[in-house]
């Protein structure tokens, strides 16, 4: 018999900054009991997903052994680490353990799904612990920039592995719980087997900065504002919601939150316990009535999202309020990559309207959720790990996170998305490369990425599409002319004439003096129609366009 | 009779960076002679105009007025001054003139599109000035990252205008002309009505550096190297090519140019005397067989283009070379807002390799081409300009070019693409709005934005489409069952049965309980399909596709 062994499998996150999942396993090889950690999502952009809703990870590999798993837990309530839980969750099954906000927005999440919402367990902070299997795992509270991220704890018969999750050390973070040393100074105490670590910030060369410092330089960005103030965060970004509408109370404006994301977060934060004194919001319909000098406005839609309250506002009236010349709009969150140029659009709008607008650039009004280069360090010294695995980033980020701990004297080893490490040995080695991926969450059917539905998106969206009907009748032969038509090519091209028509006269002519053994073939017909049309089309507009041919044979 | 005036409408880079495009005018109101200004393109992203190739200024307004532009002045030859010049050139039809490297690309522009590269007119610096018109027009030399930038020098009938270009105020360019003070303040002696000025900067606070400060800690940078070194940058910057070649040479390294664009701007360089001593190169052939610590290669590809070299070493071996673990990876480039992620995707390729990546987060090895917020102060010092119309930006930049111009007593005006300003009196005033727009090239055609076709595009790319085929007989009957093909979409749905089968079937119930009026209809069919085939998606899959119906009837 073989002896146990202890293993971590990441299937999404590392080598990529969302989308988080983690598996932990125990037992013998091919047996280990399983332990999930986090289902995020990733978010789908018109380069690589058109039209797609959702990315989730490709659990397939967890699902073939739903019945190994012994838990799923939810270290915070960030997209990324939760936004899967439902789509996932009917695959996989298991209980599932978060703290009580995070376990708050997971059930809403279950029930929008049409799922059982008490398949969640609220689980305490540290020390309460809860055992799943061969393991026993606890939420050790971290400062982040949404309440109750927690790092796990897993004790398993090998020793202590800790799942850092995403922290930063925070020692006043507005809401929630500090970065606490001393507790995890106690963590560390039986030794630390392996460390799976936060890389977001490994390139930020300064120390993280606490949320806190935040207050005096909004205030008096708030103060200074003649017009109407408006600003925009993360949603779940309660502690920063706290500072921007304490600042704007402060500076005498009524509070008015605009986007049903930001309203959600902040009942939950509230109806949980964690949000005791926020300031008296007002609703869009009163703030419609209040002097735009006593006003300030909290909109959702941070990195641009068309629909959200602060593009809207970008564009025109939303709910009865208008930005206008001489009024601030403030930007307090980062730009994610990617984003840039939808929240441009948003600034060069307001821009047009006379806004004046603060944004990210001037690094005064926003503070990061994850430790910086320095403050890894010092949990690298504080945790002492045995080895060091980093998550949760770009390769490069993981990469360089490796050769942070080697200057520490830590080992470290990059395990991306796919890679089962075992950690039972003195140093940790890969035992198995697991075909790990993304599926596409597409209205309401789950893809495969590989599946070509969405390389056929891309396609159509780059060289055009034709439609081409043929009928061929009872005795093989054509029946009339072919039709096409054209869509997202252009009407007319070298000859002037319309495109469909220059496409319809070509493929009848080919197709007329074709043999009936193509004819009655419909992979050849389909090829010789697709070469025609495309070889046309490139004579006339100058691309090659996407071809489909239907064929109705009669009788 | 009405009294001469002179006016200034921007047709592109008033609002963008990018697709510059910018006319004068002088003479009775509506009957101007004109010139033109630089003949920009932007770059197409999936976002918004996925399959297009460029996208050029609207010139319809210009077109109609063919007869009345007197010139076309082109200030240097980065993109988005000069490569719409043979995409339009056939609809202006006016002599170019441009200086000596500038007309050496735009000659080569003019061959390739089979127009006659002699219609390009070589300009020597001023003093040497062309006379169009009513206008007298001077190349006056700036620094910038291209071998010779100018501003124009623009003398009419109410005095002098200067047209920036784009510059740097860059006393040791490396290559090219440094920026020349006395020459600057000679031209500002006879009064400038109004500066047209680059805004790009406006938003960065320090001043600018120059090109010559980059080569000590260049150089520092391929000496700590032990492996292989590439190094990429925009394909025009001459001056950080020989930086960069250099700093290679001095570190005991040949060089070698990897990709078309690069070889030909420094080809370009060589000829029109520009470049007498860059480093002997070595060809990739060649290459290959030298001592990896031996070798720096130049790439082109800076913004993560797919096909260009740099994009292709990251993915593998290219013309026979390879980046391996240990080597180096410099970015002496900028991230252009919207390519983030395709460089990021570089970078990360490049981690899985081992090789370490530079970029240009460390702002040591990459100066911008543009005046920064304090250089543009020094600009308009010595200027003095009566009025200040910032361009060459995106409405945020040119909003606070403005301010910044107020703040030392100059007034200031956002004119963006499309507003002709009227520049005759002692204040700038919108004389009229022109419709300005985009235009684009879409394989061998011209197609304008708002026709429609792009949008298709993206439809297709979100939604998926179905192509349906239905034949009507000569009866005004059904003849069979409906036909469906479905594109970009999943193939199975809730019922999991294939989707095309599904659509063909509730169609086919659909269109046969239609009556015959419905049947007789193109476009009442055409809705009831389209109704139909949506309703059923919109069950299966939860997505409403595009639909295009082919309708064929016989007789």
């Amino acid at each position: 018999m073989k002896s146990d062994r202890l293993i971590y499998l990441p299937l999404g996150g590392a080598g990529e900054v969302g989308m988080n999942c983690y598996v932990y396993g125990y037992g013998p090889e091919g047996a280990e009991r399983l332990i999930v950690v986090d289902l995020g999502v990733t978010f789908p952009d018109m380069d690589g997903t058109p039209g797609v809703d959702l990315i989730l990870p490709d659990i397939a590999w967890l699902a073939e052994r739903a019945d190994r798993i012994e838990a799923i837990f939810i270290t915070h309530g960030h997209e990324d680490h939760i936004g899967a839980l439902a789509h996932l969750w009917p695959r996989l099954k298991a209980p599932v353990y978060a703290r009580a906000f995070t376990a708050h927005l997971g059930r809403m999440k279950m029930e929008e799904a049409g799922l059982d919402p008490m398949r969640i367990k609220t689980v305490a902070a540290w020390p309460e612990t809860v055992t799943a299997g061969p393991f026993t795992v606890g939420f050790v509270p971290v400062s982040h920039s949404i309440p109750e991220s927690a790092g796990l704890a897993i004790d398993t018969p090998q020793g202590r592995v800790v799942h850092s999750a995403d922290f930063k050390l925070d020692p006043t973070p507005v809401v929630g719980e500090p970065f606490d040393r001393d507790l995890w100074a106690e963590i560390a105490r039986p030794g630390i087997r392996a460390l799976t670590c936060d890389s977001t910030n490994v390139f930020v060369a300064h120390p993280g900065r606490s949320e806190a410092s935040l207050a005096e330089e909004i205030e008096r960005l708030v103060r200074s504002a003649k017009g109407l103030v408006a600003a925009t965060t993360f949603a779940s970004n309660v502690a920063r919601l706290k500072t921007l509408a304490e600042a704007g109370q402060r500076a005498g404006r009524s509070v008015c939150l605009l986007g049903r994301a930001m309203r959600r977060m902040i009942t939950a934060a509230v109806e949980t316990g964690i949000l005791t004194d926020f300031p008296k919001t007002v609703t869009p319909e009163d703030a419609a009535e209040i002097p735009r000098e006593n006003l300030m406005l909290l909109s959702s839609g941070s990195q641009g999202e068309r629909r959200a309250a602060t593009a809207q506002l970008s564009r025109g009236k939303y709910l009865g309020l208008e930005m206008k010349e001489g009024d601030l709009f403030l930007f307090s969150s980062k730009t994610i990559p990617g984003n840039e140029k939808s929240v441009l659009r948003i600034i060069n709008n307001f821009s047009e309207m006379g806004v004046d607008v603060v944004d990210d650039a001037s690094d005064r009004y926003h503070v990061s959720g994850h430790a910086n280069r320095p403050d890894l360090v010092e949990m690298h010294a504080l945790l002492q790990p045995q080895m060091l695995i980093p998550m949760h980033g770009e390769h490069r980020m993981l990469r360089a996170h490796v050769k942070l701990g080697q200057d520490a004297g830590i080992p470290g080893f990059v395990a991306p998305n796919g890679a089962m490490v075992d950690l039972s040995g003195n140093a940790p080695r890969i035992a198995e490369y697991i075909e790990a991926g993304r599926t596409y969450l597409d209205g309401a059917v789950q893809i495969g990425a590989l599946d070509g539905v969405v390389r056929d998106r891309i396609r159509m969206a780059l060289n055009g599409h034709v439609m081409a009907s043929v009928i061929i009748d009872e005795d093989g032969e054509m029946l009339g002319d072919p039709w096409c038509e054209v869509r997202g090519l252009a009407e007319t091209g070298r000859s002037k004439a319309p495109l469909a028509e220059v496409l319809e006269h070509d493929l009848g002519r080919v197709l007329a003096s074709a043999g009936a053994r193509l004819l009655a073939d419909d992979d050849k017909l389909e090829d010789a129609a697709k070469r025609a049309i495309r070889r046309t089309a490139m004579d006339e507009i100058g691309k090659k366009p996407e071809v489909t041919l239907v064929v109705s044979r009669l009788g």
